[in-house]
């Protein structure tokens, strides 16, 4: 076992090569405009709720998504809960989601009073598995009066939130159909995906709405962001009003038709973002090279893999995830502290949202391949820059 | 009355001194270091949920506010949100607030499944009129297993929340003594009241916690911010906690405690704001400084006041507040009307929230005050620079 250990250390270190400093996990660069779009802002004293970067910001995004509209808000999980409340999650309402995502996705559900049903994943793509999905909606679900109640809690499904996992997009032909035929709204949550497309199209722009985070961990960042992304005109308008509190436009007065949110991005922020955002298209380059270096460094390890897009995908490999063979799972732990050992800032994944105490009630389906991949991933660092450095 | 519109721009045109450009009603002013720290944050690469303007921003702040403890968030609304959760506020708990308050006061309660319950304010104050809160907790509250219940809707009231309006301080004493007498906790909404005091002591540090705004309308900004101030280092620790998603400290585990949320100030902001509060004190005496001189200009004017401070406060005076004589206050909107003609952005006060159709069937107090005042002010332009500027 300790030889199993070293192998993996080794295989790493041979492909970060790493000088003595700790490598981290993902670190962000800002090595185009960020400056001078920044001091931009600052000089033009226009930092915060208004401001020409949040709009620039917005447009830039929606094209390079390939969606009509993107409305920037302060970070993923307020896109994710208003992209929900748009859906129709209402108190009491149930959300399809996987188990395996950061708390984020059932904390969403859970501030508009809903809260997260959770169904098993897919090996091959580590995002919700459609034929799952769709037996299990066969078991559980009633049509009643146009709506999909479980029938087990005789609460209504409202909405499908699938979670394109470390930038690995979904099966979303299979998840579309199951949406389509359950008559329920398809919400991306693509916080992970900004750049990762399935069929040439990109992720976040499948559903009726998707969900972005530029936190500082992603791909690109804007100190704390996160964007809804929406061919809907009127779904992009609704967005827009509700996360800037609702308010009646009107040259003075100050009166509000919904309850909304202070969900607004800051300009100062949204500048940094329109830098970030020109660096897109090489980070990816860099990523997918990195990517390709760890699967060719794990080519001939026999005790896991790392994973691989499918054919339909082309991934932003925003982490890199080792999937550990079932028999070593145990070491999981062990690996984690050999890598952090010699500076890798390796980490696992999430624990499984069902296996939380605050959500160990929810309803679901039995959960098999998530409890499984979750013991034996060991996410290693994908910072795109690591995929510049030793491009040989 | 053509002559009483004319009257007032006349004066308000006199402390402005207009030069053809349109005067805003609040701008912000980067003055300092703003520029230096935002770039150092940039090039530390710490711009999002870790670094040392996060840290520093919230020791700065907690000790210009005279507390122990200050968390910064993303924005006001979220400050209030937690210190409101921290506070006990859960689903069907009442708050005490006013009407005549921005509306992420009541906003806040209801994220929690919480509702406001309206009470009159004070004209010597425009906060919260602690007679009348007295009184009517009095007349429609029975104490019952500890709790104290709204008789006419079975619901328990938890708490306390004044909102110092436009900067002036509410009245401290007086709340606090309610406050004990009934045994709820006293949460400030000081939003707006960075800086101003209540005999000689900060508001925001009152209460068991107190919830500021850094807003780009407020007298200092992060773009977009706020923050929770208390003594209490076990509520500062739960704030903290709460606000950074409940995450379990673990080298590289995701484990998550609570339903928490993902309310951090992004380092990239706190660095801004680091740079503005070293100029609170300069912004607190322009302002001061301005407000002498609306209200000396007023001083002859026949059909209003400019609200001045109680002698136990002493004001930020964020927002001047033209308060309209009773007989006037039909004419508001063509005293703004003409105030914009010659480029002076006034507004009103905020519609009262028992107005808005999301909160009129709240519980509430009757709002003689309170509905009288809302239609007689008018908030003059108060950015700092203008205090400055013309001293003479």
């Amino acid at each position: 076992m300790m030889k199993f250990r070293q192998e993996i250390v080794e295989i790493v270190e041979g492909v970060l090569r790493p000088g003595g400093e700790p490598i981290a996990l993902h670190e962000p660069e800002f090595s185009g405009v960020e400056e001078e779009l920044v001091l931009d802002c600052i000089r033009s004293s226009f930092v915060s709720s208004v401001g020409k970067y949040v709009d620039q910001f917005e447009h830039e995004l929606a094209s390079i998504c390939g969606v009509d509209h993107a409305v920037a808000v302060v970070n993923g999980t307020a896109a994710l809960q208003v992209a929900l409340r748009l859906s129709g999650v209402r108190p009491g309402s149930e959300v399809i989601m996987p188990s395996l995502t950061f708390v984020a996705t059932a904390n969403a559900a859970h501030y508009l009073g809903g809260l997260p049903h959770f169904v098993d994943i897919s090996e091959d793509t580590l995002g919700v598995n459609p034929i799952a999905l769709r037996n299990h909606l066969n078991r559980v679900t009633d049509k009643r009066t146009g709506r999909l109640i479980n029938r087990d809690t005789g609460r209504p499904i409202d909405a499908i939130v699938p979670m394109h996992a470390f930038g690995h997009p979904s099966d979303l032909d299979g998840l579309l159909e199951v949406a389509d035929e359950f008559n329920l709204p398809l919400i991306e949550d693509a916080a992970e995906a900004l750049g990762s497309r399935w069929r040439g199209k990109s992720c976040g722009s499948f559903g009726s709405m998707g969900a972005l985070s530029f936190n500082g961990n992603k791909i690109i960042t804007t100190g704390g962001g996160g964007a809804i992304l929406t061919d809907d005109a009127e779904l992009a308008h609704q967005a827009k009003h509700l996360t800037t509190t609702a308010k009646v436009l009107h040259r003075w007065a100050f009166s509000h038709d919904e309850i909304g949110y202070n969900f607004r991005m800051p300009n100062l922020n949204a500048a940094l973002g329109v830098a970030q955002l020109r660096q897109i298209e090489s980070r990816i380059r860099s990523k997918r090279n990195l990517a390709k270096r760890y699967q060719n460094a794990f080519s001939d390890f026999g005790h896991g893999y790392c994973f691989e897009e499918r054919p339909e995908a082309q991934s932003n490999y925003w982490l890199n995830a080792l999937v550990l063979n079932p028999e070593v799972a145990d070491a999981r732990d062990e690996v984690l502290e050999s890598l952090h050992e010699v500076g890798v800032m390796a980490r696992p994944a999430w624990e499984p949202l069902h296996q939380l105490s605050i959500y160990r009630d929810c309803p679901r389906d039995d959960l098999p391949v998530t409890e499984g991949l979750a013991r034996r991933i060991v996410n290693l660092p994908s910072s795109s820059f690591l995929g510049e450095l030793y491009c040989g």
